[in-house]
């Protein structure tokens, strides 16, 4: 039991982020979060992610909210410990001990600030910690990976949190080799592991 | 001394995957690699990456190629170990230790394969390792991200490769702090550490 971690992406462009934004909520599903805050995001970014819960398992929600200053407010009156990536935080490497103490605590809560350009003061006076994953500019979807890699040190990587999931990749040296379950979803799978390619 | 880390991105879609290809170069450049290959690319993202490499330092490198298959079968033939990021591959907890051993090898190359959506066989059959960063979809962007990071542990967040930058972040809990050189580049910063914002 690890405490439950919500994202929330602010000042992304609608449209020229998309696949961005996309990326961010792809991977705060993968890497162990529960649910993604954003703003006017492309409907399409919800409907992908409810079609990838439908064949690759899980609850991941996304949440699409008008701003979200009432978001970061409420979270940090609810008692998450509020963390923003940013190049100019403290190194992820010195915190890393911290979060993940309080991350192993099943009760606690952690919202991850993740922004684009020019975030607001406001932000880095809100969070408890701002996070740099190195002081390079890079990109907000590496630093949430490695932020949640971090923090769950691997076990994140497991499937326990994708039941109900059609298909299930079994890890495989050379080609691909993917679970099926009994209900496929039509396009050719069979139950039982077999060889895709 | 570590290990000549390369990456070569394949199959990306031109102007449609420019953004998240833009990240994946961010990223091989802040996380330890000195080069990054790409086909099809816009000349925007090298320019980019220029500019990067003198505000922020360090000789990373953008080569535009025709085609990926030379430059894969170059590498083999050079002795470089392929490691080819995918989903449908061996999961990075397992592999961690090898590629690690590898990498602490100053004489060795690594070639790292980042592709975008179906990566022909040739490239699973080429590569040593066929890894993956969590069975589920997610990101390119956060596998090259966290493969790194986990070969690396955390140590290519210093700034050693960075030299002749002319800004440099001082990592602070709160706010934003910059140094610039006596060389800055004529936008109001001055020599020394001070509060940008």
């Amino acid at each position: 039991m690890t405490a439950t971690i919500e994202v929330l992406r602010i000042g992304q462009r609608p449209v020229r982020d998309d696949r961005v934004t996309t990326h961010a909520a792809l991977v705060a599903r993968a890497f162990g979060a529960s649910r993604i805050y954003m703003t006017e995001a492309n409907p399409e970014i919800r409907q992908g992610i409810r079609a990838i819960n439908e064949t690759w398992g899980g609850r991941f929600e996304v949440e699409y909210v008008d701003g979200w200053r009432p978001v970061l407010h409420e979270k940090v009156r609810q008692g998450y410990t509020v963390v923003h990536l940013s190049m100019y935080g403290e190194s992820v490497n010195d915190v890393q001990g911290e979060l993940r103490r309080r991350a192993a605590d099943g009760a606690a809560k952690m919202l991850i600030v993740v922004g684009a350009k020019k975030v607001p003061r406001e932000v880095y006076d809100a969070a408890d910690y701002n996070v740099s994953v190195g002081g390079q500019p890079h990109s907000e979807i590496a630093a949430l990976a490695v932020l949640l890699d971090r923090i769950y040190q691997g076990a994140q990587l497991g499937q326990e949190r994708f039941g109900g999931a059609r298909r299930r990749i079994v890890p495989s040296r050379h080609g691909k080799r993917v679970e099926s379950s009994a209900y496929g979803d039509g396009d050719g799978d069979r139950p039982g592991a077999h060889k895709v390619q």
